[in-house]
């Protein structure tokens, strides 16, 4: 019987089911590119492409016969064109696969990313505009659209993005930050994106991947670019992988995983255990989401060359990396090296969830880390800020968030990193501060006026709540009004909004578009001075300018006595309230309102 | 009148009152010494020194004619001897000093300072022992002892100290960090010492110069150190400098001074304001405590000086720098740069009261901090794991002191940092923890097992008590139960005390008196695993051994399975638990006792 049967599979043709990247791009600066071929005994067979300036440098069969791993080496002088790659047996081609090297886009490779001069608009795909109800539910798709369960797909789309582009854009937004949109087929709770079942489709209750691509160009034709959201850690346990698994080691732990231990620590802790260590770095996030080994050589190819396809397919202007310190370090690493090669002017933002700057600066490119780790890695999420200007809005005092502040020493480039005062995994900031309008205030004008890259999240600027008393992630994604047709209530339009709403939509929307034309407060240095009295003042400036902010958080209205800040206010004598709008001509003492920020362009 | 006064004053004789430093030694590395002397009109006079060796290479009168500055180069060649310093006037002299080169103790440039081969007793010497009762009060000293005053002199002093060596040595300490000694001649609160009004001479009360190296001389005899605890920043109201002020910029902010604003990270921040910078270099501590103005080269000199004058004279071990990052940091980093050049391996530990790492680990000798300040401080306070350690005994988990200590990695050399409970500046141990005697020995067995140079405040092995709920510094001071002849409790010798009492008693005698005999703890390498269901273990360990920590939280007994721990508990297979006395037979499960730590010398 053994034998019968597997005479039987011999017999069978192989099979090829996919090649990824399923294309490439001639003129890349890199000359290497590693195909993973997928298709039952496609391992039986022999690789052959004949195309100038393609060499086949290696094929590697590995433990799973249905897995082949070619290594082409690109000329400098390859064309862009198409050609088979054939698979043989005996000299007879029993696969081909037409490979297709790409025109690049011109100025590809050095097209800016994201920075300073942007301020970045966070959506949750699902959770933002409708724009397509025929795709809410799919054939072959498992979870269906419920827009009753909060943890449910609602039936946002990438069409629902682009329909708004329009909103967006008159809001002030130059980026736009989408929560992952690749395919998530799993069973449930996979409208957030984040278990990746296909690293090369769109999920198709998202869009199609011509539509994201057509959302990137559209947008850019706005002036807004396209920040891709990325996964490295984990996928979904459905898959396509876990069916047919490349080789054993291409899971952390698989198929005997233990959980993660979230220790972030254990990256730089000198008194680490290696029990602990690894347990952070191949221990799952959840049992839903296998870990994926980027050790493995193969892996860690196959997500490099993922980002660069996504980068040159959908002309994205920077990349927000999800989880970014639990992957393996060292492979993190060459990834982004990789990219800020292939790219010296684009922009990746890591996710590194920490309140404590000496943690979050250890990954940034520049930081000289005692134990000799170095990152390409540009960018960093500020989450000691978030968490400071909480605290300080929260608290008694502005001094968490002076303090934080002035820890900016440890970060080589504080001006790239990205401030915000709210995400898709935090308490909504206007929960986080009591509902309190006043607060709002202060703190989106301290996140629009400090250095960094400013990032709103959808719904912020119309008071979303959500995520207070444990109210789980669901609550803190809630639909943005006026994205489902029959919404009763339209945050594009602004009818049936609150007046409380609306204020706080119209103090959203000018801070973000006046900064837009003021380079200070983009890329100014900053200068602050120890909070007194609940207030605290702090200047943006450079040659061209002087921005003042005070932020008070007294219940009262106060007489600020502008004394103290003489050192960098000498020669100026009036200025203008963008707060209010008010000229302010004598500025020796200023009065200000009670629980307001006040920005004040001053002027010689 | 003014001119019959002026001519009186011309034909009055030059007086001389001080000579500072009072005297050298022959045979230091660095050949400089500057003598500041003092004495009315004193720099109308011209200086001659003839000896072989000592050149005067300036004279420099300042702003006041009682000062004058004599600079000496000292030959590498120059004989230990005295010589007279004259003043003369047209040719006569008026005044003279006889100036003595001393010849240095043997050794004195390699003496070796306190490491982690140590642990330091922290003693207050007006609230340890009454040895002298005849000094409590004294004649021209203007605070008289009150005992009953919580902030009063209670009459402890030297001689109490060198009477109670021997309990010293018996608990098993091997150094003395005696909090200040020098002359406090303030109106009041002057007893802890930090309001030095000579730099030059024993508060009288406390003793004298002589039983200042007599203790050093006789504690040396016993294998102890001791320790100088010395302050930079300030003085005392009433120094003698302050009734004839050698400079205008002797000090900062003289007369209309400011009161300090304490934000350390001002020394860090790049976006700090002069504003506050100079206020927390040049602001005042107290009103009673003018800041001498470090970046004056004369005060610089002085103090530097003064310093090796001591540790000369008395033999010192160390230092201990009061108030680290509130002096001029430049002027800090010459003085250990200069102390550290005269004696190699020496050591210096520096208050910076800062619960974060990155803030403490600035200052230490081979940070490579990003604005490029070097100082040459080798040793550290351990604020941030006294924090963390409070924090981990009163609430509920260990974590505080796991993360802390996985910072390590900020500092250069987190050995040579010195751990501690408590101190006199901090609420007592006991009383932070509840008046708990498990988390007692708890806090007591991670002091004396964790890496670096542990330091036991005097009164904490018997429980004492104060500082919580507001209580004064007085009450963290509390009289060592013996030390006054009628005290009818005797620490000393245990007459008195609680069951409680002597049980900590002998707990931290047993622990400390372990610890010399234990290399591994003192210098071996720390791997800590994350703690789990309450219980925090880590090792210390080298080729030679290694010893087990367990430091079980939970109100009762556990049964802790070690296969965590194989990667470094392999080939080890019993053991012996210092605190219970138990030998232990089988490694795989260990029954850890409830709320106390278990330490394991573990056996091949």
């Amino acid at each position: 019987m053994l034998l019968t049967t597997l005479a039987t599979q011999a017999a069978v043709k192989p099979k090829l089911d996919r090649v990824e990247p399923p294309n490439w791009w001639a003129g890349m600066k890199n000359p290497h590119l590693q195909l993973m071929v997928h298709g039952q005994n496609i391992s039986d067979t022999k690789v052959k492409i004949d195309y100038p300036g393609v060499r086949v440098e290696g094929v590697t069969s590995v433990e799973n016969p249905n897995y082949l791993f070619i290594d082409l080496m690109l000329a400098d002088t390859v064309k862009p064109g198409s050609f088979p790659i054939l698979f043989t047996q005996k000299g007879k081609t029993v696969q081909q696969y037409t490979y297709k090297l790409l025109k690049r886009r011109k100025g590809s490779a050095e097209r800016k990313g994201f920075s300073d001069s942007d301020v970045m608009y966070l959506i949750m795909p699902d959770r933002f505009a409708n724009g397509n109800p025929s795709n809410d539910s799919m054939d072959g798709m498992l979870e269906k659209a419920d827009r009753s369960d909060p943890n449910g797909r609602h039936g946002g789309d990438i069409q629902g993005v682009i329909d708004h582009l329009g909103y967006i854009a008159k809001q002030g937004y130059t980026q736009i930050w989408l929560n992952p949109v690749l395919e998530n087929n799993q069973p449930k709770y996979s409208y957030h994106g984040y278990s990746t079942t296909d690293f090369y489709k769109v999920d198709p209750r998202m869009g199609t991947n011509k539509e994201y691509a057509e959302l990137s160009a559209k947008a850019k034709a706005k002036g807004i670019g396209l920040i891709m959201d990325m996964v490295f850690n984990h996928i979904g346990s459905s898959h396509w992988w876990m069916k047919d698994m490349p080789m054993k080691d291409w899971l952390n732990g698989y198929p005997n995983y233990e959980l993660c231990n979230f220790q972030k620590t254990v990256a730089q802790d000198p008194h680490v255990s290696k029990e602990d260590y690894n347990q952070m770095y191949d221990g799952w996030f959840v049992p839903s989401m296998p870990d994926l080994n980027q050790k493995n050589p193969y892996v860690a190819n196959y997500l490099i060359e993922n980002s660069i396809w996504w980068i040159e397919y959908a002309g994205l202007s920077g990349i927000r990396m999800d989880t970014y310190s639990f992957p393996d370090m060292h492979m993190m690493a060459r990834w982004t090296c990789r990219i800020m090669t292939e790219y010296p002017n684009f922009n990746i933002v890591g996710e590194e969830w920490d309140t404590s700057p000496a943690i979050v600066s250890y990954w940034q490119r520049g930081k000289k880390n005692p134990n000799g780790y170095k990152s390409c890695l540009p960018s960093l999420m500020d989450f000691p800020i978030q968490d400071a200007l909480t605290k300080s809005l929260t608290g008694n005092s502005w001094m968490p968030l002076y303090g934080t502040l002035a820890m900016d020493f440890l970060y080589p480039d504080p001006d790239n990193l990205v401030v915000f005062a709210d995400n898709h995994d935090t308490e909504r900031f206007f929960s986080s501060i009591g509902e309190n309008l006043g607060k709002f205030k202060l703190g989106i004008a301290y996140i629009l006026t400090t250095r960094g890259i400013p990032q709103i999240y959808y719904g912020t600027e119309i008071l979303s709540t959500g995520g207070a008393n444990g109210e789980g992630d669901g609550f803190k994604r809630k639909d943005f009004p006026g994205g489902w047709a029959g919404d009763k209530v339209n945050a594009f339009t602004g009818e049936g909004l609150t007046v409380q709403q609306k204020t706080a939509q119209e103090f959203v929307k000018k801070l973000v578009n006046w900064r837009k034309s003021n380079e200070v407060v983009e890329h100014g240095k900053l200068m602050h001075f120890i909070p007194h009295d609940n207030i605290y003042v702090y200047f943006r400036y450079n040659d061209k300018g002087m921005v003042m902010v005070i932020l008070n958080k007294n219940t009262e209205a106060k007489s600020l006595s502008t004394a103290r800040f003489a050192e960098i206010m000498n020669g100026y004598n009036s200025g203008h309230d963008v707060v209010s709008g008010d000229n302010i001509t004598d500025l020796s003492t200023i009065t200000v309102p009670a629980m307001s920020p006040m920005i004040i362009e001053l002027k010689k």
